[in-house]
């Protein structure tokens, strides 16, 4: 038991596990970005022939689990566990993603953490002995996300800057008892933070502390510094979220080298594209989690990465009550 | 790994996690049940001064979490994990109920199921070594659910004879590495099952083939007949789709000795409580479970029991667009 937990919220994997395949499949504005190469698909249309922005969301998350699988060379049957969440009520996409296999399922919300809330839930069940495969994976949509957590398309409403877009897309990976890397090491998970954002509009803001205090607490629970890490990227923070994250971290003695504390929804688009503070979404860090870092890793370009993914745990409904946003962010340590 | 895994989709805790405590309250319709002498703590109104139902269900996950802690003897800094889930949006109460505690944090959505997923989810946490103690936890609240999944309470609507009331409560317990039990000694973790039911009053038939196909997984992994258990209860079904599950059990070769096979949903109200089919929502299954049966087990006069929580995955958004209801159910074996 000692020598798995580190500090109040850090656990070790003994047996690191292995991220042995991924699967990412974007939308047509991501496949515009600047990680495009990155992406295993890229949509022409953002309903993919479906009915439904909904039903899309349910297909893009059912064909990146379908996609892991194939790239790992595994059936759904040698599969143990679904880990799996995304951010629409009763996390519909999940469940009707889950419905086509016949994979035990897990289902989660964290809302955008729910990518690193998947992977550490899903690494525990290997390191634990319960599962020698299981598949991960979260998704996001910018048009059901926006008429769920906002208004409808249909209004065009304004957007004001401080507002992000949310990815269209989904990332998957398998974790395995066996393989050759990049390996699970550590996983922090972190508790939920409210800084009394009530702007559903600056979610960056609202979830900048819950961002710096899972990072904090992953450093001191393993005396760690930052420059241990290739990069340190936080899931969804935008600009200006991720300023005010910097801020408070380098106050509180942080320091960071130029290029290693990112945030995936400051990486996913160009900079001339109508995005306002950058990308949100399950999507944003999954994405380009398994896209981007996880490739470079593969390559050696990237040794020892830390992701953060961070989510506004905010609904229509406590917000119509007057509620503010809280937040939480959860850590994985992923090393080659 | 091989001691652990027990065919495809049920695991043994090899170092059985014991639940040290528990805690339950309800709402005034549950408190007229007939366990009701069972329940920690039973409220008067069921906004229990909030100012909306929603604020008094996060209020009732809260308090039963609270109480929990108190009832073994453990602050919230003892405590490694919270694992907690409910039926709402963004499962806004328990992100608020975890927002006022300093407890590492999972967010789960199984709907009714994510009872025994949380519980499964915080063994596997404490069998892995990742922690000691655990808290897991699910509520619900009738009034909350009602305006949510169907129509506002103030519309009168007329509610068939299929439908369940979901109970107003809280269910907590502590799953620790260290007890006296009972245990948690096997989990079966369920794959979403879609028997093509659309009418969201009529969940028990819905859910009626996700607990059939994970209670015969559960027996076929273990090579276990039903005559094991003292008893084996789902979840919410109620008085229509617990008669469905049982008609298909038995058809597939199950025999039940009399009183074994039974359903939360049945056991909280009484005859003549106008609930319909019966109750349901988590808190069905959390508080007969960490009330009723835990208590019983304490007193030896239960020594083996399955819970199969039991969860219809359906959304009001998949509804308008035509889907169909997909279920999933989780079973856990807890023994003196």
């Amino acid at each position: 038991m000692a020598e798995k937990r580190f500090g109040k919220q850090t656990i070790k994997l003994s047996n690191p596990p292995s991220i042995i395949s991924t699967a990412t499949i974007v939308g047509p504005a991501e496949g515009k970005g600047p990680l495009k190469d990155y992406f295993d698909q890229i949509l022409e249309d953002d309903k993919w022939g479906q009915e439904s922005w909904e039903k899309c969301e349910a297909k893009l998350q059912e064909e990146a689990i379908r996609m892991a699988l194939m790239n790992a060379s595994l059936s759904e049957g040698s599969v143990d566990y679904l880990f799996a969440g995304d951010l629409l009520n009763q996390i519909i996409s999940s469940s009707y993603a889950a419905r086509q296999l016949s994979i035990p399922y897990f289902g989660l919300y964290g809302a955008c953490s729910t990518m690193t809330e998947s992977l550490s839930l899903g690494s525990m069940a290997v390191d634990g002995g319960f599962a020698d495969n299981v598949v991960c994976v979260t998704s996001s949509h910018f048009s059901t996300a926006e008429r769920q957590f906002r208004f409808p398309l249909e209004f065009g409403s304004q957007r004001p800057f401080s507002s992000q877009r949310t990815v269209t897309g989904a990332g998957a990976c398998i974790v395995s008892s066996v393989g050759n890397g990049p390996y699970v090491t550590y996983v922090t998970t972190g508790r939920v933070i409210d800084a009394g954002i009530i702007d559903a509009n600056n979610m960056g803001a609202a979830m900048a502390p819950a961002a710096v205090d899972t990072i904090e607490a992953h450093f001191r629970d393993l005396n760690r510094d930052p420059s241990y890490y290739d990069i340190i990227a936080t899931g969804d923070l935008g600009k200006i979220g991720h300023d005010i994250a910097e801020e408070i971290l380098k106050k509180d003695g942080f320091k960071f080298q130029e290029g290693v504390f990112k945030d995936c929804g400051k990486l996913i688009y160009k900079k001339d594209q109508p995005v306002f503070s950058g990308g949100s979404g399950c999507a944003c860090s999954a994405t380009v989690t398994y896209g981007h870092f996880f490739k470079e890793m593969k390559k050696k370009k990237l040794n020892k990465i830390l992701v953060v993914a961070t989510g506004a745990l905010m609904s229509p409904m406590s917000y119509q009550q007057k509620e503010s946003i809280p937040s939480v962010a959860h850590a994985v340590s992923i090393e080659a």
